[in-house]
């Protein structure tokens, strides 16, 4: 297998786009990429979409991606494997440079949600739970996230205003990030007093309904002075694994263990050669608190049921132990589902290369990706770091 | 890269099954296709689908299959590039195994489409072309197949009942296949009277609505005999090859030459090292009469304007220069759209096992198959052969 290098990124502010289709949030993320990158040649695009199919009837958005932005031609693929979409392109497109199959290949992740009400995204996005078994009772993402909060809450002596660190932490985080959707602060009495969705899940802990599009060139750590002419420094995939567990959350050994995100991340720890505390940022799957608080404890960062004090001593913060969300997170840089997975590579790539501006982490020289699928039926791990 | 062997196939009958559920299909082939191989360890299951979300609104299909089956907590993930759903997760798992990140794979391609009305599955399936300039003026998948058999018959002076031969092969061919939805051979006659769906194109001339789910496993040609314990030949993958086009139809520079196919067939035999005599057997997309003519000549086995005399003179028989869908193809074995691709290769490895029955294709030792995605926007080509 080939060491595997990042040579460029690309991306577009999180936000609401009324005026452009979801061809050209993905053109114009791509086209930023290529451009970093100074490359020349694309040997294969892959696109991670989640919800495309079901709000707006449009499929095949390989091929159509590749066409749009001028390739068509080129080996392209649309990879759905529901939230994790993005972390899963990124994974064929490394599996293919890795193994010899390409040399350039493009990652973009794009989703676009705005235009259809939140009832119908909420419906559309229930797709990634167990729909015999979760979906037909009418539960959607939040509820089910909600029941997990108040098990946790309950198995762990936690408050639900002591979760406050995770979406105070990522808000503040995404002042600094002109790419982030939510750039303002808030204030745990905000928290607070937010407007509940599914109880006791409220509004700030969650992730808000939005597109996006995000996108990475790779190549061959050895080819990157024949393929690319950027200026930028090089940065190595060290480590990608993909696991799973049950969809549905009652068919779990215990609820409160992502199983899938323990089996991912302790895979790709091996595959990197190291140990948790070697990961210098941890970009993880806050699509709400509670999901935030089981990742860092399946992960190993944390012990059970330690998370969210870890989070109020501030371990989670920017100069803390292992700082999280590090430009906003799902919570606050906006969680655009297929796209996320390439966001969080995209923010590990310029917090490594010390980029990051007003969100930098210093020292950052091991970056850990997370994408979760549904509520952690599918995990999808990638750790970087340079060269 | 190492040498990719098929272990294991495993398929269920195609047909209209109102008693079970996307995963007990997807179970079914899946479960065939590990006892045949005889492996005790997976490292990986790829499911590949196309319609899943829109019909039933469930997505997150690798986790859900793979947790189904007894493979819980396995790396999982679900493909979806259009119609070629099954042709792309064949090719994850080929790139997995090739590059050396995974050793034993299995790839199970499963669609179930006969729950809903006609309406809505063609309403589902018009996600496979471009939403926005075709799908929105009402067209369908059969509607723009039926505009590019008008042009053709209008170019190369072909009349319609002359592409009989299409479907009267393939009818003849499932015959002999128990796994095939229509098992009777028909005459010219029935085609020159059958109803027509979208004139010129008639209801023979089209692959009809339907169930099923097929399944392969993979693993390293020089780690067969560690992992495979069962007792049949491996096959080997010669190439894998993908390519796209404009997905919409007018986009192209001449809509009766698929581009796609063209590119990936020739990237393909490049590959394999191989020209189009080579090929012993072609399983190709005859999800329309008119389809299985363009892509004959688009890769490269007759001249342009050519394939409808072609298939006149015995040229696609069994026993002919080039034998298609010898099992009765998307036309008679069926087209559960996200499966078609897997099932092209399952038959491909009976043929060339010998073990193809009363559709056995003599002196069969190389085969090819190949998956289009909408109306050709993607081609994904492979190309097997005996070790």
């Amino acid at each position: 297998m080939r060491d595997v290098a990042i040579v460029g990124i690309g991306q577009i502010r999180v936000s609401e786009y009324w005026d452009k289709s979801l061809r050209h949030l993905a053109h114009d993320a791509l086209m930023a990429a290529l451009k970093e990158a100074g490359v020349e040649r694309v040997d294969a695009v892959v696109v991670g979409n989640t919800l495309a199919g079901l709000l707006t009837e449009q499929g095949h958005l390989g091929a159509l991606v590749a066409d749009f932005v001028g390739l068509r031609g080129v080996e392209a693929v649309r990879i759905d494997a529901a939230d994790t979409s993005g972390a899963a392109a990124f994974r064929w497109g490394y599996m293919a440079v890795a193994g010899g199959l390409a040399d350039v290949v493009i990652v973009v992740g794009v989703e676009q949600m705005s235009e259809r009400s939140a009832e119908e995204v909420q419906q559309a996005h229930t797709s990634v739970l167990d729909q015999e078994y979760e979906g037909i009772h009418g539960v959607t993402p939040n509820a089910v996230q909600a029941l997990l909060m108040r098990r946790y809450m309950h198995e762990f002596g936690v408050k639900h205003e002591e979760f406050s660190a995770f979406p105070v932490t990522a808000h503040q985080n995404a002042v600094g990030n002109p790419n982030a959707m939510f750039r303002r602060a808030i204030r745990e009495e905000t928290y607070a007093r937010a407007g509940v969705i599914a109880d006791p899940l409220n509004m700030f802990d969650v992730s808000p309904i939005c597109d996006g599009a995000a996108a990475v060139v790779l190549c061959p750590a050895e080819k990157v002075k024949e393929y690319a002419r950027g200026d930028k420094a090089p940065i190595r995939v060290l480590a990608s694994a993909v696991a799973t567990d049950a969809v549905a959350v009652h068919d779990r050994k215990d609820p409160l263990f992502l199983e899938a995100a323990y089996l991912s991340s302790h895979a790709a720890y091996t595959r990197a050669g190291i140990t948790p505390r070697d990961v210098d940022i941890f970009e993880l799957h806050d699509s709400s608190s509670i999901m935030a608080a089981l990742s860092l404890e399946a992960c190993g960062f944390v012990a059970r049921g330690q998370a969210v004090h870890f989070a109020r001593e501030g371990g989670i913060a920017r100069n803390g132990l292992l700082p999280i969300s590090t430009m906003g997170g799902l919570k606050a840089r906006g969680n655009p589902l297929g796209a996320t997975g390439v966001y969080q590579i995209v923010e590990l790539v310029q917090q490594l290369r010390g980029e990051a501006g007003e969100c930098q982490v210093h020292h950052a020289r091991i970056g850990m990706a997370q994408n979760l699928g549904g509520t952690g039926g599918t995990a999808i791990t990638h750790i970087l770091g340079t060269f």
